[in-house]
């Protein structure tokens, strides 16, 4: 089954992939990589979670803005790539951002939400190295922030 | 035109490359692309931008702190290539980190005093994939740190 | 001398490699470099160094930290290369994390627990490309994470 199936068969669908928010570029691809921009949790050009973990926003929250600023960077990737989707050969890292406050430690399970999602829908492909921190500040006041590497297939999957 | 002369006619020229403040390199070639350290805005030497973003410096030099951070990344590129600045083929990405307070949310407005330079001098090979976020203290206090990486080519362009 | 001898010499050993605290890989290979995921400064399952510099833990004990990071990075290396730790050719970059109040800004003497380990074991080819910044919060409360990334020898070297 490929990933796009997958995605299907987990009731989600790509969204619209984000514009970025100022002077430079969705993603770029370097020989056979693709490496995406720092995505927020932005659905139709709105922001859904905002605030930092965990007064403002709870764990369990922060998670599905992982798991939707995920979504972004593979919907970035199905739309520069040209065998889309399909073509990703390895997810190859993630690089995740928390809003986080002072004593707040749950960055791993927080990244969880975007890391999970790709061994979901790609399976032993989509398991990654990963770094996770927390940080005082995001843009917009997004909770989580996430850049995204992967290889792909230059003539589709 | 070369970027070296976009430079010139921007009014701008590549300060000295400042030396790393530690026990590491300010660039690493790898396969056909450079990796530059993160760069604080050094101006011959002396830090510029110091403070946190935005009681400390004003969101307006703060775009000055990341323009000056962009710069010396180049001139640290310049220095390690042996086809120099005009060899680079293409900014692949930008790490933006710029120190703010807790609440302050236009680290994309800063970042861009870096990544307008590069579509300025490179016109479309300097459009790349970058992520910016907001860190509570960066090395000497700089307002503004930049990591960039960038294809070049092995014969000068 | 191989590193694996000098770091017998410097009286080190690596530990075993720690497992991911959540849904992700200790690394990934790709195209002959390694991508280690964030390290943190276990030893045998335990968090050694948490809390945030200067006042939680001191500057010098973050930089003992940091050595633990890049020992844990290392011995991540050495597992996942069939030729291990001594088929690195070049250590390419390291990215350092430091658990940081506001104010504190010595990142750079703190990484370099890090830095120079590398170079200590690897000489030239442990000099490396280089990010420090001081963030509010990591994984656990560690005090420092460290990411590394890494050229090898395919066939040993």
């Amino acid at each position: 089954m490929t990933p796009s199936h997958k995605l299907s068969e987990l009731g989600l669908s790509l969204p619209t992939p984000p514009n970025p928010v100022a002077a430079y570029l969705p993603a770029v691809v370097h020989e056979g990589t693709v490496i995406v921009s720092g995505q927020i949790p932005m659905v139709e050009g709105n922001l859904q979670f905002k605030g930092s973990v965990p007064s403002e926003v709870s764990e369990a929250e922060a998670v599905n803005a992982a798991r939707q600023c995920a979504l972004n960077a593979l919907a970035v990737v199905d739309s520069v790539l040209p065998g889309g989707l399909d073509s990703v050969e390895q997810i190859l890292r993630l690089g995740v951002f928390v809003q986080s406050e002072a004593g707040f430690h749950g960055q791993p399970a927080i990244a969880n939400g975007a890391s999970e999602l790709m061994q979901d829908l790609f399976g032993e492909a989509g398991r990654h190295a990963r770094a996770a921190v927390g940080v005082i500040a995001l843009p917009l006041g997004a909770t989580v922030e996430i850049e995204l590497m992967a290889r792909f297939s230059p003539t589709g999957r």
